[in-house]
């Protein structure tokens, strides 16, 4: 079968570490008008339980999304020690495009994958650079598209970019506010080849529920500016979505892979939220009947990244691929497994063989 | 070889009329802050002349992008007579996301397709909802790779809409905002077929030129909010780089489809400005040494829709289609081309045999 194959992989991880701490001196409201009353301590207490973030990265002021996506890309690049001119495709995966510090504004007229391009000097107009929205699932989407227009002939080499810079659009009010965090990762995918890659993939889209990611006003009933729009979450069902629909999906995408979950030696989740995702892996297992989790099998970055949307999986990927996440590594023949869900809402899983 | 074929067509062209007397009363300025002290009624008066715009078509206060990307959409699902719920994908071309009036405002989290999706009430979950930036050329590109995913078995039925609402982008202060139109349209693709179809495609982005158009500032000097940002074009090195490279992208693409330019039937370009227009079709019918441009080959649109971006091509076809566009129609095994051009900068052509 004909396949395509990483042939190198990037990430840049912004320099300015925000602790939780930051976040005591925020006034936090339930929801528009309702203060919470429990103390800052506390709340961030119980988030760190549950999400296992301890501090993530922010961007600095004078760097937007694209900036992070092309230090990324520029890794990869480097890491596939390829000629960029040769590169057929940029596809860029984000949500809400560059994002001035405190400006509320969108800007991604000309495409953030046209901004990138121009970055990275390359002059190749056969190079076709677009961006693509697709929530938090919008990377793993990049990579299965990329590998269709090269299955199909259309192309042999494409750059696949994730960058977010979600504290640009985050409620200072709204304590889901600490979740999110800024980032970036890249992979040039190759083919055709054909015993190995890229070996099934599916994705889904939850209409019914795109209401549970969404731009929304502030929590506060203070705001300066009432057309400004932050991302917001119904956390909770966002849970039970992913927790119903997620394990199914990696189910279905490694038996199309003809693989059973024991085959599996790396399991790259979005990193949303800790107990989210170590839920996803015990049903998963459950699903298998099966008992025992390999304590190595789902590396976790959250704890020290936060969920930078689109850049979580191949950020992951990238630093284990450089030996940076101790005690994980990938060897030629493993199979791994990447799946995520964000906005849409949207799912995704792909099973790649090393 | 196998080919995909467009099986329904459908547009949604907005109530509100707009004039270009309804822009008499605007302070023009050169650039920020030197005003133009030309009177309006010439200024108008050449800009109709270059443009060939009369009028165009505004979206009502309580109209989003998406919201014309859903009447679109319905009317190409019932030109396709087809059950909604046998959808592979559905694919969103924008580059503005949903803005409320007078918000400067991207809304795209829940991306355009998933909310167009859900409006639609489709509940399968396998028909993959993903929006494209890509500039003007966002539409047709997004039939491109919809043909890719055809083609390489991804899927069989694809709905691509392009919608956007550029009226609540554009700066009063900016001569170019009276280019600027809402609109939508849609077609439904299907494959794999044998004898008709897409023949023949290709992309480019020249993202050296990625500063023609773009986000910026207003040009007055006396703006409400130094955030706000608007669609901003350079629009003689528009003219020129659309000259250079168009009319030589639409001979390389029916060369490819083994075709001449006597073999095409009808041109479909972006509807950008009538003079640069005609002067693309004058340059195509030079590269290939013919003299009589047919009279009825390229359809035009931009004297009462003006410049709906990703919308022009699509809506031009829909309202061939549907014979609503006086003295245009397209037989069975007529060959068409459609063209674009715009943000990134970004060019399309593809060759269609009916």
């Amino acid at each position: 079968m004909v396949q395509s194959i990483i042939i190198g992989t990037g990430s840049y991880i912004p320099d300015q570490i925000v602790s939780n701490k930051v976040f005591e001196s925020n006034q936090f409201y339930e929801t528009a008008g309702s203060k919470v009353y429990k103390k800052n301590e506390s709340i961030i207490a119980k988030f760190s339980e549950i999400t296992g973030i301890r501090e993530r990265r922010y961007a600095t002021a004078d760097q937007n999304a694209s900036n992070l996506g092309f230090q990324a890309a520029l890794n990869a690049i480097r890491s596939a020690n390829v000629d960029a001119e040769t590169l057929d495709y940029i596809i860029v995966a984000h949500n809400f495009g560059d994002v001035e510090l405190h400006s509320n504004r969108t800007s991604q007229v000309p495409s953030l994958a046209s901004r990138i391009k121009a970055m990275l000097g390359i002059k190749n107009p056969d190079c076709v650079a677009y961006d693509l929205l697709f929530g938090c699932p919008g990377w793993i989407e990049g990579v299965i598209q990329a590998n269709c227009f090269i299955r199909s002939g259309l192309a042999r080499r494409c750059l696949i970019i994730g960058c977010e810079t979600l504290s640009r659009v985050i409620d200072p009010h709204d304590r889901d506010s600490m979740i999110y965090a800024d980032g970036s990762a890249a992979v040039v995918l190759e083919g055709p080849t054909s015993d190995r890659g890229i070996v099934a993939h599916k994705s889904r889209t939850y209409s019914s529920g795109s209401n549970l990611l969404r731009m929304d006003s502030s929590f506060s009933d203070f705001t300066d500016n009432p057309n400004d729009r932050f991302l917001k979450m119904n956390g909770r069902k966002v849970y039970e979505f992913a927790l119903t629909n997620v394990p199914l999906l990696m189910m279905e995408v490694i038996e199309k892979a003809g693989l059973h979950l024991t085959d599996i030696r790396k399991v790259l989740v979005h990193q949303a939220n800790d107990k989210m995702d170590q839920a996803i892996l015990e049903k998963l297992f459950k699903l298998s009947n099966l008992d025992k989790i390999p304590d190595d099998l789902m590396p976790m970055t959250i704890g020290w990244l936060g969920n930078s949307s689109v850049a979580t999986v191949p950020t992951l990927l990238d630093l284990i691929c450089r030996k940076r996440l101790v005690g994980h590594e990938i060897h030629t023949g493993d199979h791994i497994i990447m799946a995520s869900v964000g906005a849409g809402m949207n799912i995704n899983a792909l099973v790649y063989k090393y």
